[in-house]
């Protein structure tokens, strides 16, 4: 397996197209707004969404379009949510309808995505003009416009794709994804589109993104806020030619590990890229009796805002830490636990058997001014071993979301 | 029933203390670090704890002196919270035996408690040394420097005290406490010590401890974060000379209304004083098939970051509101909801049957502008109600905590 660029375009039939609709104030031309992703053929097709039980209507539609684990492109906008809006059902539909016309596909086939303020009706008659221009702009080369056209408060795309080897074929994965804030997925994350080019049933396909989902979207968290919109689709159109992919298969393993690839690399960058982070906080649990006890851990600490204020100050405060794990609700024995920090300036242990070490202000000063800071737990009671994903709380992050929606 | 002054010592039979026993660097008089709460007779005594699995050790030494439901005093220090600390329990228990000496008291009726930084020895000899000056301050005015010697970041001392009739005798309750971040309680909250000269059993004590909790500081969160020391305390000398008060009588509901006078004012200062906090945000949901429901939600809506983040910046970006309603956890129709904001400076609705609606800006503006802005959710589905006190999210919650321990 290796990095290639195209993002979703990577994978053989797909193209995609990004452009300023008018949904975004201004006329800038990094305002773009509406993206397209599209296979020339027909896709068999996964999707999670957000548990959140206030859904914004493009995900209901969505889920519906979905039953039948088919799809063929799909249409995204940033700006408004289209949740909570008036006519959103209506508009969701009128979408789907208008980009299938324009297709010549069925509107069952099309999958509608919205991102941004919540409870403003989205401008439908901006996007119904935009279509033919946006069809228009389809090309091998629409990843990054169009992983630009998801962007809300992002401060980088984020974009990543794979080549691997599926029954003695090359096969590509691509995906793309947005941030950054409200973002604290559970069975999907704000805004993920993968595209591949396998053949593998709808109900394979979706084995593999709820797996892959629960170990990379589901283990990140800027905020503790689940948003109303959080959706993460797959579309595979087989155009590999590879012998269709069982389940459990050594084929099948190939195209997880392709999907892990990706999804870690975009979900460790929308947390490097939280709103407002300058750290990426990297806690890894190890030692659990078992995976849940570690990921609970590890969950707590990546969300506890003193632990997040902490690392902003780069303070090396693991009372913090041990605290975010005792309230946590996992089971361990916190006199056991052992405690260290650590980032490419070197390692600092903090607390061995649930007592504070006597450390060096300076190093550890050193090791948490780097981006990337790992808080490691070693809870000495199993062999589990989970990774989740944060970022620090920041003055920024008060900034951005003291006045987002004005 | 009518508020009065004296704090903790405005009941019959207690006296209280506080100074700078050299826990806290420097010498200022405003230094205070160490309380003292005495009552001339034995009491029938009762407390709540943190749930959190990392447990402080005067917690866990105060829950074993507790199983009586008899204690006399109370000694108490800020700046270390001799939580996963070196020689910790040796630590909580010299400070019971020492006072208990110089008291003459069994060291089994001193309760100790500790708030500050985790993992760092507390100077239990600074302590003793204390202890003879301490006692010689106690007097019926001392309930001030008590206050004043358990805070951290508390801008604000919370002192509190009522005059209520049992059985046709004059009663007292007063109580003191501290928060004001890791301020997340659940069975407790970060120092709390109540004093009242009722004659009650522990057992109804504990009982009347139990409703208020979870009626005042179970609903307050500043940040998420359950300490590791979480403590609510009362005690009761019997001086009023009532017959003793029986769960469920008149005497009781009178007891109980007292409780939650005094209580809820702690609370809602607790919320308002919160790191950083700039705006006390006070989140009512009405209509609720059941209190469970009413309060889950109105916690979700306290804690969530984004919301608390639009307080700060005097937005009404309600979307928040009915999202973190919707992640809550709790069954609800987000589609038959109403969300309203209002202040002293009026009432705003902004959500209707789960739709936005259209309002004034610059009225939005002024409503949330006052210090106290109440988020009022009706659900429509039932009659129970439940409130919920937090704060906002602001720049100096970041700052307070980027750098708090060092």
């Amino acid at each position: 397996m290796k990095t290639i660029d195209g993002g979703i375009c990577a994978a053989k039939g797909f193209t995609a197209a990004g452009m300023h609709a008018g949904i975004k104030p201004g006329t800038s031309p990094d305002r773009n707004d509406l993206a397209l992703i599209y296979s020339e053929v027909p896709c068999q097709a996964a999707g999670m969404f957000t548990t959140n039980r206030v859904k914004a209507d493009p995900v209901k539609l969505d889920m519906d379009h979905l039953k039948d684990g088919k799809a063929q492109a799909i249409i995204a906008n940033s700006f408004i949510a289209n949740a909570c809006a008036p006519e959103g059902p209506e508009t969701a539909k009128r979408e789907a309808e208008a980009l299938g016309k324009a297709l010549s596909l069925d509107p069952d086939d099309i999958l509608v995505s919205s991102t941004g303020v919540i409870g403003q009706r989205l401008n439908v008659e901006a996007i119904e003009t935009a279509i033919p221009e946006l069809i228009s702009r389809l090309s091998k080369d629409g990843s990054d416009a169009a992983a630009h056209s998801i962007m809300t408060t992002d401060t980088v795309k984020k974009e990543r794709a794979v080549e691997f080897t599926v029954g003695g074929k090359t096969a590509h994965l691509g995906g793309i994804t947005k941030g950054s804030g409200m973002i604290h997925p559970h069975m999907g994350t704000m805004l993920c589109y993968l595209t591949t080019d396998v053949k593998i049933s709808s109900a394979v396909l979706k084995k593999a993104l709820q797996e892959t989902v629960r170990r990379t979207f589901n283990r990140i968290s800027v905020d503790g806020d689940m948003s109303t919109n959080d959706t993460c689709i797959i579309l595979a159109n087989g155009l590999t030619g590879n012998a269709e992919i069982e389940e459990g298969s050594e084929d099948y393993n190939s195209f997880l590990e392709a999907m892990l690839s990706v999804t870690t690399y975009l979900a460790r960058l929308m947390a490097s890229d939280g709103e407002g982070a300058s750290h990426l906080m990297t806690c890894v649990v190890k030692g659990a009796r078992n995976e849940e006890t570690a990921e609970t851990i590890a969950k707590s600490v990546i969300n506890s805002s003193l632990t997040k204020a902490a690392i902003f100050g780069e303070d090396a405060n693991w009372g913090r830490v041990l605290c975010a794990a005792g309230y946590s609700g996992a089971d361990f024995d916190p006199d056991k636990t052992d405690i260290s920090f650590s980032s490419k300036a070197g390692t600092i242990p903090v607390c061995e058997a649930g007592k504070g070490l006597d450390f060096d202000e300076d190093l550890a000063k050193k090791v948490l001014s780097e981006e990337e800071v790992i808080i490691e737990i070693d809870l000495h009671e199993g062999d589990a071993e989970v990774t989740c994903w944060g970022c620090d709380l920041t003055y920024d992050y008060v900034k951005i979301n003291g006045d987002y929606r004005t």
